[in-house]
């Protein structure tokens, strides 16, 4: 038993250092390794299959609501990152600058994507003629690169992987329309697939993507009360069409400019499913993105007909759709136990000459705690598709309604600045409700003195002002008409 | 009928100038566009489409070989490319550089990655302790930098798509079998879904890969008689566990170096496939790689229940897995059928009111010219799965057939230098397969007089040394055991 306790024992406790917690998962359940690049990671096999997992399922949200893939070069010259001024204030203190091809200075500087919105906008203005070549509706899978000064691994790293939908339009309303539907699309994944309830916003004029018009987020609530920003869709009008010289001829048969928008998520949201789901004996997994959704552990296993009985479960299994592992190692039991909970694989199937008497196996949940109910389920094997699905399908509920009962938990209504620093001080992190003025010195003063900065403004608002909350400026106090989600951010 | 006649116009011909015919159908298929980088290409939704299905069926062959995918950082230090000395002699002059990071100038160096040996021997440094820990499998889906000079799309960009397996076992034995194994994935792959066959050889010793012991290629033969290599595989040994002191404890508990492998495909298949099977109409596209099987167009769609019909057969064919198109666009049938013979799609099913009477469809392949036997075919609606079905197999078997049987009539065996000259300049290009002694001396001469390089060594050699080839070396007349294939290449 020495070996699983201390498996078990590396681990920081959550509540003793979150962040601590948080890098000992990511490196114990080999999600990822440091490379000699700092602010570079490499991701593992365990942690790339997460991400084909998200990969999967979002492209196909992507392309049910009629996205293509393209794929964009990775360099973009200076001058073309020059063109939308806003844009370029916004990235260029960030990005890597290639200035040597081979043994030859270049003539002009690249930088390495950052974001793609000007090689999508000089592509656009290329094959965009008329009305009938609108919209088009793009998507790209790749790397982009920022040189962040603080890094951590998913969450905030000099390279990492994400989607970048880039679309444009003949009209404001398609591509607001686009802009919308994209953070439902987001919104809707993180709670079908990845189990974590998110809040659906608008982000404040200050904290707007450089040259967007508007910018929407999903925001979603950690375990430590902090917010994670989980995706962004933006809306840019026809601010990038114009520095891009992008015209169509209309059914009017008059020019114009298309309107665009753009949307992304990243590997950050692996750090989202760690910090949301986790706990003190490591990840937990949502079921449709879990690279092993059950693992099947035999159970004195050198007995006659155990294992040849793990492996046909193994494979009964696995013709049904499931994603499985027999873990037939030498290790003992309790290390494999200890193994799998790391891993966050949510169901634990065990089986023994006992079991296999009595035509039944053991199933465990991940989420649950040992006093919890119907953490460990007996289940005969005649029904074993069916009680698989079935527990898979309660322990994505239970996570779901878990995070949501957090969020509830820690989000606090406050009329003013010192209920803030007093709701907080008592309570810890979470989101803070309060109404707000709409000026940027209110916004500016709020996390000056509470430490909190705005979120988002989310998408329901209260009906004619009337709330629970003050009507008035949580900061100034003067008639406020908007609700703000406020809170500590990673 | 004027505008799909101008669509064809458009395309030169193959035999009046096979470079020019290329470049036009990459950009009127759609495939790519040209970016504001030099050699560096917009991979567009139809061209990007053909790659996710190459993706996806390579990516089923390497998971069910036992590899897993990973994901490594996309800079290099330079002090990490310089290790290992062969490796970096062959790739620092075709690197680009990034030497700062937003207004900072970098302490080292980075280089964007050419190719990942040395990132994934720094990380086997680090997990790799143990007999326990190997093999690795890893693989990893990318895109890669190489400063070109000369620049084609799909065929020599700066930056390109690919994958690259890298692998790490505890015997030479291992990874030479891992080496060859996956040539045979390769080889398998562009017969069974590209259906072009390839022949399977070693590279000679001064075309070998930068640090390899020895290097295994696939080649193929396009349209025009030049060869393409199509994909490679490499045995380290254990040089470069050496140079990055990688070491595991073996059973017998002393310290080992572990043997290294890597292969890789890229992009340029799309191109080998343009080059193996297109004609003068445009693309000819193999079934399991095309983005649409089947094109329905409806033949005088305005009457009454034409419509319904191709939208019916549309969802009948989806259902049954096949990739669908229905265009029920207001373009003339005439120029719809010019549009999809441009794109390669394998059939084209056309369905009219007098075909709906007797309950058929026409369908034409695509790769038969009007006057082939099967061209075009009437369908009982009854068997129309089946009949899809057996006409893309057919089509498949067709165009492997086609690529085998150039390949047969180009490959000359040849004696002499004399013989290679005059062969070349009767028949043009193709395989010449001569004898040869090992010298590279031998190797360049032939180069220089007769402008053909050493393509591989073939797999299948002749038994004994005796076969319809000259015993004696093509170049110096000594006696020679190594039969080559030598050749023009892309």
């Amino acid at each position: 038993m020495a070996k699983e306790k201390k498996l078990v024992e590396e681990i920081t406790s959550r509540d003793e250092d979150f962040a601590k917690w948080y890098t000992d998962i990511v490196k114990k359940a080999e999600l990822i390794e440091y490379s000699g690049v700092k602010g570079c990671m490499v991701i593992r096999p365990y942690g790339y299959a997460i991400w084909e997992n998200i990969q999967r399922l979002l492209d196909k949200r992507f392309k049910d609501t009629g996205h293509e893939n393209v794929y964009m070069p990775m360099f973009i010259p200076e001058s073309l990152l020059n063109k939308e001024k806003d844009h370029v204030v916004g990235f260029a203190p960030e990005v890597a600058w290639v200035t040597h091809g081979g043994s030859e200075e270049l003539a002009e500087r690249l930088c390495v994507r950052p974001t793609s919105e000007t090689l999508f906008c000089e592509h656009y203005s290329n094959i965009i003629k008329s009305y009938r070549d609108l919209p088009k509706l793009y998507n790209q899978w790749c790397s982009v690169v920022r040189w962040e000064k603080t890094t951590r691994p998913f969450l905030r790293s000099r390279e990492f992987l994400w989607q970048e939908g880039h679309t444009i339009h003949a009209t404001a309303e398609e591509a607001i329309h686009e802009t919308e539907q994209m953070l439902d699309v987001y919104a809707d994944f993180c709670a079908e697939d990845l189990n974590m309830p998110v809040i659906k916003g608008k982000k404040t004029e200050s904290d707007k993507f450089a040259g967007a018009v508007s910018t929407y987020c999903i925001e979603a609530l950690m375990h430590d009360g902090k917010a994670l920003q989980a995706g962004t869709t933006h809306y840019f009008g026809d601010g990038f069409a114009k520095a891009f010289d992008i015209t169509f001829t209309d059914k009017d048969n008059t020019f114009k400019h298309p309107h665009q928008s753009s949307w992304g998520v990243s590997t950050r949201l692996i750090g989202g499913i760690i910090m949301a789901h986790g706990d003190d004996s490591g990840l937990v997994l949502p079921p449709n993105i879990a690279p092993i959704q059950v693992v099947i552990i035999p159970v004195a296993q050198h007995k006659e007909g155990v294992l040849d009985k793990a492996r046909g479960l193994e494979s009964q299994l696995k013709s049904a759709g499931f994603r499985v592992k027999l873990d037939d190692s030498d290790n003992s039991a309790g290390w494999k136990f200890a193994e799998y909970e790391m891993k966050g694989v949510p169901l634990r199937l065990e089986i023994g000459p006992k079991d296999i008497e009595q035509n039944q196996c053991v199933i465990v949940r991940r989420d649950l705690t040992k006093d919890d109910e119907g953490k460990k389920s007996f289940i005969n094997l005649d029904d074993l598709e069916q009680s698989v699905s079935r527990l898979l399908g309660a322990l994505s509920k239970g996570l779901y309604e878990k995070c949501l009962a957090n969020i509830e938990a820690r989000t606090y209504t406050c009329g003013n600045i010192d209920e803030i620093i007093d709701v907080l001080s008592k309570n810890g992190d979470g989101f803070v409700k309060a109404m707000w003025c709409g000026s940027e010195d209110c916004e500016d003063e709020v996390k000056e003195k509470t430490g909190v900065g705005s979120r988002c403004i989310p998408i329901e608002q209260p009906e004619g002002g009337k709330t629970n909350q003050a009507y008035a400026c949580v900061c100034c106090g003067k008639p406020a008409e908007i609700l703000v989600y406020w809170g500590k951010a990673y």
